[in-house]
């Protein structure tokens, strides 16, 4: 079988995009990733999206944006899982070329949390949370994360500023990053000082919820132009994993075990170990869930995955760079478009042209999208080929 | 390549469910298609549906549902394209399925229509339309029906109870299928006295929402146990193609671009012409686009879909028996779930278990899922292969 391409590469900046839709927003997105990809035509578009028919009152993107792109006609539906809507509609992408039926197809994701018309933000994130037993109390994602941080500070002694690497290090990378949706470095005492938004989560320890759009273009290798540009940069393996909705139908709540699952597949399909990746794009909306997937998915044992950020070790000159583009925390939370940030961030990673945010030498990154507390968890390797 | 084949069907009656909820009602159906597909266990699940995020306040049903079936960790997501999510999500599941990367996937159309907590049903139906141009004008699915229901009557001479034939039709098959909502034949008297919804549009030019849930299995042939009691029924083709979302944004408004888009990929990869189809599910939300959906999709030409109806062209002994259960009409409008519906009972067909619905001597079965008008057209092929 032959390889699969990310041939085209595009993305907004995310932030509050007061002045355009959520049409246009794909758009320009779209648009880029078609330029990037040197005149292939999709046949399908696969959408990740997560709020739109709640916030803007709006679902059927599909045919909504192939039309708005002048790609009117062919096959396109919206993905969703949550938080995790645009690492789905990447492998939903990635498995139609796989069958061998789509030759081109384009992935977009999507979010416009801002100006909407319908509920509001919190209320429709918590869509992704147990509507019967958890959202209908009033739990939103915030309040779920904070519980989860409480007891995890709880059973390993993690002190107050525990968590501060995981911010710390997401603004570093996310200053050198010109689609990041915050560009300064903070202190540790800002950290320090920053005020709770759910008691211990404070407001360093979440993303922020923005707008934004990516997109991406995939096919298989023997399609490419025979001038292709670019390095070549592959999909290695593809999963997704779910697990329970509800928090409290969970044996063991501080283990991700959707993240222990997707990765494991992924792994074994890419036919690699876990020290052979060179960096990882988690899903840090809190920082929280950033140390329980790095503890889920193997780069750390047990109550230690904070130490990691504590330590430097996720740093982008350590062994295993996270967040390498300021990550959710610093580049924003644009929700269901996240997956596909995470993919477009990481194959030009791979491509080597991250700029002042290279990870040096990385020819194997991994990303992982998660939607809830990892009630769903996809992971990509991405591989550069050497030519 | 080996076939890909329906191993496993489950639907539960199509109505109000009041003493249940989304995940239940989910779960009876899985439950009745595991247990005819003997034993294979899905790795997948791609759910069909369109109103839960709205409705229900519960996005991320592919981790809910799964777990709550007792499949907890296997991928899972929602795919969604209006009233097509149900074809869609079988589209996906069978490009999956095809990739090789996926051996066994359940497909799952669920939708609640009773009992909501959130927005209502003609809001929510209404975000299938273009929400910044269209709903947010108070334009509805069933005006949007209505509209093209007079321009097609002006420009074809139809008599004011031209589109009478496929209620009647529907209601006729209706009677003999024990999972309808309605289960009693109309007269044409009936028709002419009913009451208008939205003229020229009268209530049984319309479907009834309806709460329902069905489920299949889909699994290649050889991986089939040695003792399979079925007939084998494949998927011979599937296409998803797309049109504007905004009515006002089509050259010809009375012609749906994408079930004539669909149905051409369908028809060409299962190598077959249009008069080798044995029946015809269409999706009857409004008996408008019943007779559109026979003309785009080639079976009439235009100006005369509506004659096929009056003249008992489409009823269980013609040569194109149409919406054999009852179709949307009689069945009920399930929402999302509707184009699993279809492949359900046209796979039941195809096996020659419809009982009193049976379609003689059917090998080939088409069905075609929309989402709004025909903004998206899901095509299925189905065949019993003789062995």
């Amino acid at each position: 079988m032959t390889d699969i391409i990310l041939a085209g590469l595009g993305q907004t900046d995310v932030g509050e995009h007061w002045d355009i839709g959520l049409r246009e927003l794909a758009f320009f997105a779209i648009e880029a990733a078609l330029k990037d990809a040197g005149g292939l035509k999709p046949q399908a578009m696969y959408v990740g999206n997560m709020l739109a028919p709640n916030l803007s009152r709006q679902a059927h993107l599909g045919a909504l944006l192939a039309d708005f792109a002048g790609l009117t006609g062919i096959e396109a539906v919206t993905v969703e899982a949550a938080g995790a809507s645009g690492g789905a509609a990447l492998r939903q992408g990635y498995l139609a070329v796989k069958s061998g039926l789509v030759d081109v197809a384009l992935i977009v994701g999507v979010e416009k949390m801002t100006d909407q018309i319908g509920a509001g933000v919190e209320e429709a994130l918590a869509t992704a949370a147990d509507s019967d037993y958890e959202s209908v109390q009033g739990l939103t994602s915030t309040a779920q994360a904070a519980m989860l941080m409480g007891r995890y500070m709880h059973e390993y002694n993690v002190p107050a500023d525990g968590f501060a690497g995981f911010a710390l290090t997401a603004h570093e990378n996310g200053t050198r990053n010109k689609h990041a949706m915050f560009r300064k470095p903070i202190k540790l005492e800002t950290y320090q000082k920053a005020e709770l938004l759910t008691p211990p989560l404070n407001m360093f320890d979440a993303a922020p919820n923005a707008d934004g759009a990516a997109a991406l273009v995939l096919t298989r290798r023997d399609l490419l132009p025979a001038d292709w540009p670019h390095p070549l940069v592959r999909v290695a393996a593809s999963a997704n994993a779910s697990d329970t909705l509800a928090l409290h139908d969970r044996k063991d709540p501080l283990f991700f075990e959707a993240a222990y699952l997707a990765t494991g597949r992924a792994i074994k399909q890419a036919g690699i170990t876990l020290d052979q990746i060179d960096f990882f794009e988690y899903h840090d909306s809190f920082s929280i869930y950033a140390a329980m997937s790095l503890e889920s998915s193997g780069f750390a044992i047990r109550g230690q995955g904070w130490k990691m950020a504590t330590d430097g070790r996720i740093s982008l000159t350590s062994n295993l760079p996270c967040a390498t583009m300021g990550g959710l925390k610093a580049r924003g939370f644009a929700g269901g478009a996240t997956g596909v940030y995470q993919a477009v961030e990481a194959a030009t990673q791979l491509r080597v042209r991250a700029e002042a945010c290279q990870v040096k030498d990385a020819r194997i990154g991994m990303i992982q999208s998660l939607g809830g507390p990892a009630s769903t968890a996809v992971v990509h390797i991405l591989e550069r080929l050497e030519v």
